[in-house]
Formats: C-alpha cells, structure tokens, sequence
C-alpha cells in the first residue's frame, strides 16, 4: 500500500470534487485527506487529495485526463522526502535551522547540496555530510557564475531551490529556469521594504514590528507569489542591528514552514499568489 | 437563488465526498466553499459544503439520507443570520463587543434578547433597542432561577445561547436543555486555571501569558468542547487587576470569534472535542 | 495625596536619573514607577517617573529646571483621564471600542465629543450621552471645512484629536494645530500599503497577513511617529472585503492600545519615531 | 573601558533610584541602559544597570554596601558570555537551536560541555567541537547518577545548567545544588497539562493552541519561577504527534529566548516568580 498526493488545478465547473473522487472511488483509493478551494474571482479550482492505495498511476491519471476540462493540470506524486539544493552567501541561521530540522528528521527534505557563493558555510555544511559547492562570483560576469551554479544545481535534479539568504540578484534566466521551484525568504514583511537593507528602513522608519516573506521567486524582485509571511514585535530599543537579530528568528521560522508547505505539495501557485492548504 | 449550508457528518466510509457532491451535482447546486475532515482515531467523517442553487430541500435531503451510511446526521440551513440569546451578570466587555458588531453589521447574528442575573447591562443592552431581562437569583433556588431564565429564552426560541460571562454555575438540566448550543467564554487558557479567580491564580503563579477560552457548555464545568482559544503576553508589571483587564480583550476577541464561527456553521462538535473549518 | 506623571526628555548627560531622583527623593516624593532610555544615536535621554506624595509643583519644577542641562523639557501632569475629542466618517469598529471601553472603564478616557463629516455615527455616539457634531464637507472648501471642525474641537480644549476612521486627508495647517496631539489609525502594515485602498492592495499582492498602525499625524501623509502596530493572519480565502472584515478588529484594537499609552504618558515623539514605555 | 552588569535587590526604600545611581556618578560610570521595578506587594526593588567606564569594582560595591538597606544583594558582573553545561536525553531541536545560535555568534553563550543520560546526541553535539559526556541511568539509583553527572558538571564551573529536554526527574539535592542556576524548558503552556505527556493531554482535551515554558527548576516539579512562555495556533488535524511536532519550534524558540534574558542578566527570580527585563 502507497501513499500519493494527486494535485489538481483547473478552470472552475459544476461537480469537479465529485468527478474526481469518484475516480479516485472507482479506484478503490482511500482518501486520506482532501482540500480544495475555488478562487472566484479567476473562476479557478485547487484541489489537493491525499490517496492511500495499491496505484496503478497510468490508467488513474488517464481516467483523470478524460474526466476534467480542458486546460487542468494535474500531478501525482508519492508522499515523502522531496530532493533540494540550497543556496546561501554568508549567514548560517537559514541554512542550519533547515539542516538540524533534516537531522531530527523533522522535515521531509532530502538535502542534495548546498551552493554559496563564499566558502563561508562550508564548514556547518559538511559537519552534516552534506556536499558544498563554493562558486565565487569574483571575477565572472553574472551568466558565467549562474551557469556554473546551474549546472551543479542541475547535476542533483533537485525538486527545489531554496534560497537560504543568498544575497546575490537573480538574472531572467535563472529564474525561468526553475519556474515555480525557487523559493526564496525576504528579510522584511513585502510589500514594506523592498529591496536592500530592510532592517536599517525599518530602523529609519521607527516601526514596531519586523517581518519576514518567502516566497516563490520570480523576475519582478521580492514581487513574486508569497508562500508565508510571520512577524515579531520590537520596541524602540532596538537599532538596526538588534532588529537584524530579532529578525533572523522569523526568517529561519518562517522559511522553514513555507518550505514545509512547499514539500507536502500543499501550495499552489496562482498568478502572483498562492493558494496554501494549511 | 438561494445559499444554504449543508453539514453533514458520519462514520467514515470510503466514497461518501463523492456521493455527497454528486447528489449536489445532479440538484445543479454549486459548490461555493467545500471543507472535509476525517477524524482518524475514531473513524468519523465530517463534511461543510456551502450551496448556491435552486433548492428542493425534500427531495436533496431524502437522495442524502439514501446515499449515507447509518448514522449519518445532516441539516440544511439558510446561509445568513443565526438567533441568539445572550446571558451575562455585571461585566460589559463581552456583551459590548457582540452589540458592536451587529451594529457595524459584522456579525451574522440576531440579537433577540439579554437575560441578566443583575440589571448592571440592562441600560447599555436598551440602547442598542434589544430587550433585557433582568432575573435576580437573589430568594431563589438554582432550579427556580434557572427555570425562569429558560422560560425567557425559550420564549425567543434562539438557535444558540451564549454566556457572555455569566457568572453563575448552571445545573445539568439547564445544560441538557441547551445541548450544543450553550456557548461560555471562560477568562483562561483552559484547562490551566479552572475555576474561579483564574487571574488570581495567574498572578500567583507568575505567568508570562494570559487567556481566555471559548467553548461549549456540558456537564463537566470548564470541560466542554473547545471552539476557539487566544492569549496575549504580559509581565511581572501586572497584578490580578492588571492581568483581568488585559483579559477582557482577549476574552471579547476569542468569544466573538468563536461565535462568528458557529452562527456560520463550522463548528461541529465530536465527542470533548470540536472540529472547526476556518 | 496625590499620584503625578513626571515626563523628562533632554540632552543625554552623564548623572541625568541620578539628579531626577534626588530632587524627587528631596521633595519626599515616592516612586511608584520609572522608566527611561537613552537614544545612543542621537544622544537624547527620555524618563517617565510616576510620582505618589505630596506636591509643590512650582518649587519640584524649578529644582528640575535648575538641575537639567539646557534643551530639557518636561512636563508634570495629575495621572487620570485626559480629554479626547474624536474625529470619524462612518465606520463604527474604532469608534465603537472607545466607547465601550469608557462605558467599562477601562480607559482613562474623558471623551469630550464627537465630530464627524457625515451623521452616519452621531445615533451611536448619542447611545453613550456624548455631544455629535455632523460638519458635513460638501460645498466648503478644505481649508472651511477644517476650521469648522477646528472650532469646535477647541472649543472643547481636549488633551488629544483622536481619528477614529476619518477618511479625509488634513491640511498642514490642521495638523500643526494639533502638533504632537493629533492620532491616526492607518488600515495597513505601515509602511506597507501607503495611500488609499490598503485591503485592495493587500488582495492584490495576495500577503498572509494585514496590519494596522497607529501614529502621530504629521504633513508627512501616512509618515507620522509610529505608536503601535499589529497584523493578524490571513490566506488565500479572503477577498478584499473579508480582509477589510478581519483589518477591522486589528484596527480597533490597535488604537485602542495606542490611545491608552498616550493617555497614560508613556509615550514621547523624538524625531519621526517614538519611545513607549510598555 | 569595559562594560559591566550591576544587579540589585533589596527592600523597597525611598530614594534607592537616587542612591545607586548617584554612586555611579560619583564613580564616573556611565549608565548605557538602566532599568527598575518595585514589586509593591512585597515591597521589594529590583534594579539591573548596564555600566560603561573604568571600574574598582572593591570600592564601587564598598560604597553600594554603604548605601543600600540591610538585606540588599547586589552583584556586578562583566558583560558578555557565560559558562553554561546543558543536559539532554535524546530530542535534538533545544540543543540544536542553541548549538545553531553559538555557531552564528547569536547568543552570548559559551558550551562548556553537554551531559546526557543516552549518547543519541554526541554526534551531533561533537560536530561542534563540544565535549558530550554520556552518564547512563541504567543500574544506577537516582543518587548515584545525578552525583555522576554533579561531578562532571562542576568541573566546568558553569554559571547556569541548562536542562535542554533532560526527561528525568531531578532529586531536591540535585535542584539545591544549582539553585537559581538550573533551567528548564517544559513543553505545555504550564501550569496546563503538569507532568508527562503534555501532548497527549492536549489532544485528549482537543485545545486550539499549544505552549512551552521556560523557567528554573525548584522540588516542586513543574512549579519553579517562570521566565518565558509561548504558544502556536493548533487545529483538529493535529493528533498527538503533530501536536509534539509543531511544540517542538515553539519550545526551542521560548528556550533560547529565556537562556538569553538569563545570559544578559535580565531575570531576577521573587519568590515562586521572575522580574524580566526585557
């Protein structure tokens, strides 16, 4: 007996759920748990079914194929770890609270590399047995360092690609190449401080929260669809480098449930939003 | 057209989100909103599906009950303002922010009455032009007090009643009478401080958090299933006094939330616990 | 036996609570609570002393004068209720907490009237005995309009301008008048959502959660010091109107907590930020 | 120049304010933060001031001697790491936190060994270049193990003992040993769900929201002062696994935030209960 997740998405029509758990009936597949959601603005539907059964993948996902509208899209992929490689420059709170999370086996991550583009994180890195590819930017033009960093991202075939505070800009064509797979977290609670040096706005700004955002990457910069978002309360003893510390609690935690969410299938990307079954 | 809301809730069986959404399907209801849950520890099945359609209750609940197992219980019920009596003492907090919310339109909710053991609400209920009842215990035993608090609000015939901090412990036959439908805010994080004076038993034990519960009233006091929980942090600059007027936020909020909860049909009580679709 | 609130702000120097302490010591003055930081940045010092004895304003204040460095300011108040005057166009949610909370008590609030630039809130206002002015803006220009509402706000002579939800931008005037005294609630995160239509915008970007802030009002449009903020959670279920529903609560409560600090003297303006002692 | 910690506490006076800090005038220490609080039911003041400036810490404490009433404690500390020894049993997600937090320079801590009752975690605790000492339970009575593991811990000299999921019970000898020096962190939102399984309870009772608490270990098991608190937001898909899981962040983050306070020299310890100066 297996266990899948079956992501469906599709224009909105009449009897959609029933269309597809009826299939999933005439399979004699058990619904474990189910979660759709109808974004009526866009006429659209979401739905996540998680399946516990003898699969016979083929035919299940044929009958689906004839069974929805035009224009759905649909997944089946066995529960379990999912395979990622991680990208990071110099600050370890991202990276070492995904990589102890993965020790206590507390999150279904598979972590095939970690990317920085400094040697800096090496040494926490491989304290898990764990490869690290240092890939300096100095002295290449921006399309030579992603490619090199591309093609040892790609030499793990990787679910996903996080971005653990990698604090470099991503070029067009990084980002089509991992369409929908490149997670990032932002230091700041987007759409307040966009761009660089968050907590030092946040300073200028007198503000009595700081945030955090992951979010799906895309090309418009700290603009694509936001996966979590999470706050903490400061006061006005904070400088810019108290609230730095402050944050880097949220960032951590809230990177590590997107990613979460990310990894059980539960997010789905609509536009330049998500759709997430919590 | 109209919106209703069916809930729908059994023993777990293989199909039965097919079944009930292609019974939806052939009465060309549309799905609005759809939530599922299967409690797995004792086999239960729990379905609110919201409908928008043209509705023959007769035939719709009657294809219902032929397609469910044994066991099942469903209710079709307008989608829109729910009846409710509210009984309080003295405190205004709570009953002040249900009165200001239907004011403000915020609330699914008809206010048909307020019942009080004191008079102390009676001016600030009037000037919202909703009828209170004062009904002293004072010369009367509990099951006489009792009796003409139930013949009030009987009188309203109310879908729920709710304990707007009503400060008095009601007898078993006052609950039975009032099964799944009597709502109490308790003024702490049940189950920790049950009884009475939990902001003095807060204080006394040094707590950084407070809060308040919102739940169910059965026979077990404090031990009824819980709707909605909250808290808010505090420290050792609060005294009892200090710590019961941060409460009465959290204490207002968490109630009104979870009434919100309930007059929409979310809330669904199994056994001691509550299964809740936000 | 009286209860004051000493507020010093100056120049930071070496020995500045060490002075204030012996003068308050001296004057057989007790403490019943003090606060103070030092801005290291700009070299500034704030102290909030509650003081408990018998007081001889003029001779306390001349001490202090004589003993504090050049550029100090301080002020020395009676602790209790202040008088606010309140300022709306037609949501009640921020109001309506004000009022319940005077009602209750639990605010040390005198609310002197209220004004707004339509009647929509003056039956609600007048449930509670305080005087609603209606100055509707139609036909003035801004600069009548505002010195309308100015007269009749200083014919009241309140501590505090309290926006409660008023919806039209002031003049640089009207807010000089007001200088430090004048608080605003803004439905957003700030400075996330600048401007008008903040839920809107919040739709759009699709964020997980909403915010409210509650500042100073300067010409700086939306830029004042911030007092308080907070967000609640949020997802992909709610459109811009459910977000303006659950912003409502945030909003309320965050100008509630707000209100109480100024009310309270805990909190100075330095530059465009603020310090609050919680 | 250094910077030092000046912590008192005494019966409440007047002029204490006046007194200490007129003694640090007069030994040209600059005051960097300073902060008070009189608890008045007690009558007890608390004081911790952050001192910059060149110390003869002989005379500086001679003359607070002077100053202060009998049966004052004052302690004058250097800013900056202390020596601490944590014990575990097998959950990795406190130590791991904490390790994470020392590798990132995020915590003025120094590990000066970890001690546990099984080896599970001297891998990971070595991957840190930390000595872990493994003192097994098994064949030996309470007395004789907790004396293995005093032996150990004292030859570090640590200035706190940090029980970072330790699952055994400690004997009132051990406690005493390291009064006010131990630390615990318990996973409930005490004084809910006292004892073990804390999960299990919480699901059994079916709350809405689960906690930890951080604080120092007294003989009354689970009673000791309380130094920080937390809760997350649960729902009913969480059984009792997921309920442990998603306690887990929440602990390690309530944990590392009570070690820092107590690190920082932050917490003084009243009675059954804490003075925070956060």
């Amino acid at each position: 007996m297996e266990r899948k997740v079956l992501r469906t998405h599709c224009p909105d029509a009449k009897g959609l759920i029933s269309k597809i758990t009826n299939i999933c009936y005439k399979h004699q597949l058990n619904i474990i748990r189910n979660d759709e959601y109808v974004d009526h603005d866009s006429g659209h539907f979401f739905m996540r079914t998680e399946l516990e059964g003898y699969f016979n993948d083929h035919t299940f996902l044929a009958d689906l194929q004839d069974a929805l509208p035009n224009g759905s899209e649909h997944s089946l992929t066995p529960a379990g770890k999912k395979r990622v490689v991680i990208m990071v420059t110099k600050e370890p709170h991202c990276l070492g609270d995904i990589l102890m999370k993965r020790f206590a086996g507390a999150m279904n991550i598979d972590i095939a590399a970690v990317v920085g583009n400094y040697d800096t994180l090496a040494e926490l890195t491989e304290k898990f047995d764990i490869p690290y590819h240092t890939v300096s930017h100095e002295g290449l033009d921006r399309n030579t360092h992603e490619q090199e960093i591309a093609a040892i991202i790609d030499s793990y075939q990787p679910d996903y690609v996080v971005l653990a505070k990698y604090m470099r800009i991503l070029s067009p064509d990084f980002v089509a190449r991992y369409h929908q797979r490149l997670i990032n977290i932002h230091h700041s609670f987007l759409p307040a401080f966009i761009g660089a040096s968050p907590y030092q706005q946040a300073y200028d700004r007198g503000v009595k929260m700081i945030g955090a955002t992951a979010h799906f990457v895309t090309n418009d910069l700290d603009e694509g669809p936001i996966i979590e978002q999470d706050v903490t309360h400061i006061n006005h003893t904070f400088n810019a480098i108290d609230m730095a510390k402050a944050g880097r609690d949220v960032e951590k935690s809230v990177l590590s449930r997107a990613l979460n969410l990310v990894l059980e299938g539960k997010v789905f990307v609509h536009g330049n939003k998500t759709v997430v079954f919590k």
